[in-house]
């Protein structure tokens, strides 16, 4: 067992404090992670505060690690010491059912191991990234092409292929026209990759607060959904919408934002149910549709695609003594557009 | 102008009587047709009653109807006296928007003409198949090939069409689970449709009453929806499933009967907003999507799909002085499955 420096809480919504956590011996198939940033996600905010049902206690978030190999097991063959490694959402999964052999292990069937907060295969909790160091099967690692800072780079482990997933799927491209509800750290990715992949990008804002913003990210237009004339100016124009937002909308009129055959496809996790009007989806053959993360393979896949075109977060890094404080300033939306925290602040 | 007898209601809910309207002369592009059977469309019962908002009274339903051209317009090309012919949804569109163009009429950007209860081109209001005989726009009539029986074949021209866009939308076919929500008007024609296409048919029934019929329409299983057990012994088995029902249900427990990727595709118009929880959709990247019956191009390809796979709807012949008994039956479920108003008793 290896005892590395990490911030842990021990009760929902208790602060984070310095702690020590145990990581397992290598295994043959393992890579040692020497982690040099970690994002803060909402999900982090939403375990750590038990929103989200029980956590397991005492509890290290963040599954939007990046760093450096400083040893791997015997049997390792993809990575070597000094590559630069990325950990997103899942460190296993079955890798048996359909979707796991599909390289889909987002939508395992028996359920993927969540980087922190689940059981791992050994039995014991696993515990994220908010750590100085972690050991993570080869297969479940990512690598972080040269090109990307890694600190801009430990946010598309999770923001990243949250958005470039459904992108993909729902074909964002040359000739379409993309809307991405809500500028913030999800968003804000989406904005650049859905731009970097060719479409024609508007954002879909509260306000037009960040304006100026979504437009030096790539969106060539910008429409606050504060304003009503939105809903009926934009009508009928959309082929693909991704709203990144957890707040109760106006279902029918997101809906109709959508041209014939358009998707609109949610990322967050609204809480309470979503009250969706029959007549705009048989109106114009409209769906209203989910995406997850995405497997290991679009992962890389994203991870080489931000390389070639310049496409990394924005970020503000942080110490790991300000991670409570980051904590109130996201669920406040004040940060532009994801804490990161540098793990060198953490010995 | 052409006086033909008919069945009309004065008022909503007000019983159908015996009447005369008036039909067009014939345009150089119509079509007259000589009615022999109108089917009896839940949307009739709904418009009749003013349940779908402010109705043109008096009212002729009726778009599910299927006869023979007696007569054709100097510049009609695609009919001859004596075709036997088919009139849905719709007698007229913009015929110059995207959609028009594209042959999904149904679509049309502004709102194509209804059979009955619009305003056609020609400042009239339209009146429907509950009638000896109708002209319309040869571009709107469809051909009725021979090897479908005129009774058999009317529904086909809401309701087959209603399950058959979906159904090859979706890429129903060998291979694919298909599951058909509710087995009446228009799931009793998917349930056949579908199983002709290729696809494994499955019926979601309130109860297991119509088991028997479901079988021997083609289905391979059939599950009741009020048992608990059909939501965990079927999670996750279907690639697509078609709901025709209209009453509010449980749908994150449908949505978990989808495989990844599957589609819930409604072609029910239920009034209250579908309760939609996210995270089913999220975690099978699943859709919920709508479907509003075909296009023309569709429409004769469905027709002539079901002349080659011997698909004719289940129907019950009633005369025309039945039709107030008869929309009390359909609001009771009580018909196998679709009443079609055979139009010479209405001389």
């Amino acid at each position: 067992m290896l005892t590395v420096n990490a911030r842990s809480t021990v009760s929902a919504g208790a602060p984070f404090t310095a702690t020590t956590i145990e990581r397992r011996d290598l295994g043959p198939h393992d890579v040692l992670i020497d982690i040099a940033f970690a994002g803060i996600c909402h999900s982090d905010i939403h375990t750590a505060r038990g929103e989200w049902g029980e956590t397991l206690f005492p509890l290290t978030p963040g599954h939007e690690i990046a760093g450096t190999v400083s040893a791997v097991g015997s049997e390792v063959t993809k990575f070597a010491v000094g590559d630069r490694a990325g950990v997103g959402c899942m460190v296993d999964s079955c890798r048996e059912c359909e979707h796991c052999l599909a390289g889909e292990e987002q939508y395992c069937l028996k359920g993927f191991t969540d980087t922190y907060g689940a059981i791992g295969e050994d039995g014991r909790p696993t515990e994220g990234g908010y750590a100085e160091k972690i050991v993570v099967d080869e297969e479940y690692t990512l690598r972080i092409p040269e090109g990307i800072a890694l600190d801009a780079a430990a946010p598309l482990l999770c923001a990243g292929i949250t958005l470039y997933s459904p992108l993909r799927h729902w074909n964002a491209g040359p000739g379409k026209r993309v809307g991405i509800v809500g500028l913030g750290g999800l968003g804000h990715v989406g904005v650049k990759l859905a731009a970097a992949m060719g479409a024609e990008v508007v954002v879909l804002s509260q306000s037009l607060k960040k304006q100026e913003d979504g437009l030096r990210l790539g969106a060539g237009a910008y429409f606050a959904t504060s304003d009503p004339d939105t809903f009926t100016s934009q009508a009928n124009t959309f082929d693909l919408i991704i709203s990144t937002i957890s707040a109760n909308v106006d279902m029918g009129a997101y809906l109709g934002l959508l041209k014939l055959d358009g998707a609109l496809v949610n990322v967050g996790l609204p809480e309470a149910p979503l009250q969706v009007p029959a007549f705009p989806l048989l109106g114009g053959r409209r769906s209203l549709a989910g995406s997850m993360i995405g497997g290991i393979r679009e992962t890389q896949e994203m991870l080489d695609f931000c390389a070639e075109h310049g496409v990394g977060s924005e970020i503000e890094v942080i110490s790991a003594d300000q991670i409570d404080e980051a904590y109130e300033r996201v669920v406040a939306s004040d940060v532009r557009y994801r804490f990161v925290i540098d793990i060198a602040t953490m010995a």
